[in-house]
């Protein structure tokens, strides 16, 4: 059946995210800081909401796709937050990526005003978000994410509960590790190769089949290779998330040293002004610790 | 048409292989150290050797896979080496992991003599080499490559010419930059969410499919959960190519941050008496970082 749905947060990847929703027939309220970016979903059918607290009025479900910690929690609990308008019974899923402490703290504020909550990150970028192939990582109760189910399903290919809330961030988190230390992988191969004269196509080719084979592999390996560091996700954003996953790691008191590594060599890349640019871009870092400037 | 093939090193690599020109219909005499590993192959029609000179003298291809830079150097210039019995126009192969640079120094010794030289180290362990399809990196000229090639195919799925001699070893060590750096990766991802209380099986599921997916959290990250340490590929044998790649790295003046980590973790490994586990068994030193002792 069709659910009044809000949906806080209309940016790369919320947009295409929010459109599904309203392709399924929901009626969509949508709410971005930035209101011409919601102009697309409103020409689709969309309402335009003034406020998280305007969409969130008469919402059965909220849905959020913000950028970091302090930004949920404003969208929230803030002055104009979800939870000043909010109906009792009412769920509230949020596919930012933020702290999972964060996202228990909110989930505990809302549960005292009845509200359930649902932590879901995602991963697969604009793409998986257009195409609706997203991986969702859910942290919540059975029953909490039973309900959402339906709807996750029209953004995601692959939905995981993962446990209570927080945990879907922790996933992410961990995903975030593999993504980062594997594109690390990547430079430090494709540097060495290069160095050593090496034709990089035909080695891309040579080893991806086998046991060093990775997405970040074979899907980077060749942008590095054509100098290609257009943006599927950039080196800023991907500096947040491993600043969340390594506070993660200090107050769980995780050693994290590979992690730490690809940090401060993006740290480096955005020093060389790289920020923007996507991850492959680390290339340009670890390629350049072995030449002559 | 059948040739006659000689097989230097009948290992747990070795065997199987020099097992698929046999079952090819080539004629194939063996050498192996310790004659016993070579049995098997006699049992199914291979000659025994006493000595690489003995098994080359009427060869046509000469196949070599052992230890280490030393063996192929001995096993090629030694007393009782190759070059003392070889017959001019004879292809040696060698499918050994070792250093780059002597793979050129033991090739242009060979040519002095009329004999052509490939290096064409093999990626896919044990289980690889038994079902043939190996993941072959082959250095050496387009006219050697091209006459090795319908044997080359009877050992390996993947068969890719990477340039002149030397980097198919090269091309190798590429692969095993890829391969421990992506380990170290699984393993710091899944000592975090260990001790972040997720489900390893249920965060493994989540994200393989995704951006951070590879080979190694496929295949070796499962075996971690289950603390099934047992080796495909041991971490002694690991170690010994990262010396490789890092002498490599030293000669072309390549900066390894993230392989010298691995290889030191490797070697805390090696002190904690892991040297014959499986790489995977890395993760119980990653794990350990956080543990208390």
């Amino acid at each position: 059946m069709p659910w009044n749905v809000a949906f806080i947060g209309t940016g790369v990847m919320g947009a295409p995210m929010a459109g599904h929703l309203l392709g399924a027939g929901h009626a969509v309220t949508v709410h971005n800081r930035t209101p011409a970016k919601a102009h697309g979903l409103v020409s689709l059918g969309a309402k335009l909401a003034a406020s998280p607290a305007d969409a969130a009025r008469d919402a059965e479900f909220v849905f959020i796709n913000v950028p970091d910690s302090p930004d949920v929690r404003e969208v929230c609990l803030g002055e104009n937050g979800i939870i000043r308008s909010v109906r009792k019974g009412t769920l509230v899923i949020d596919h930012s990526t933020i702290s999972p402490k964060v996202s228990r703290e909110v989930a505990a504020e809302l549960e005292k005003v009845g509200v359930e909550f649902l932590d879901a990150p995602v991963s697969g970028g604009d793409i998986g978000a257009r195409s609706a192939t997203l991986s969702i990582m859910v942290g919540g109760s059975d029953a909490v994410f039973d309900r959402a189910l339906p709807l996750l399903r029209l953004m995601g290919k692959t939905v995981t509960h993962t446990g209570p809330v927080g945990t879907g961030q922790l996933t992410k988190l961990v995903n975030q590790i593999l993504v980062t230390v594997t594109n690390l992988a990547t430079c430090e191969a494709l540097a060495f190769a290069r160095k050593s004269g090496l034709n990089l196509e035909k080695t891309i080719e040579a080893v991806s089949g086998g046991a060093g084979g990775s997405w970040q592999l074979a899907n980077l390996g060749p942008r590095m290779v054509k100098g290609d560091f257009r943006p599927g996700f950039t080196i800023d954003l991907q500096q947040k998330d491993l600043r969340l996953v390594l506070e993660a790691g200090e107050e769980g008191e995780v050693s994290l040293l590979a992690t730490s590594l690809v940090h401060q060599l993006f740290s480096a890349a955005q020093s060389a002004g790289y920020g923007r640019e996507g991850t492959q871009a680390l290339f340009k870092v670890v390629d350049g610790l072995s030449q002559r400037h």
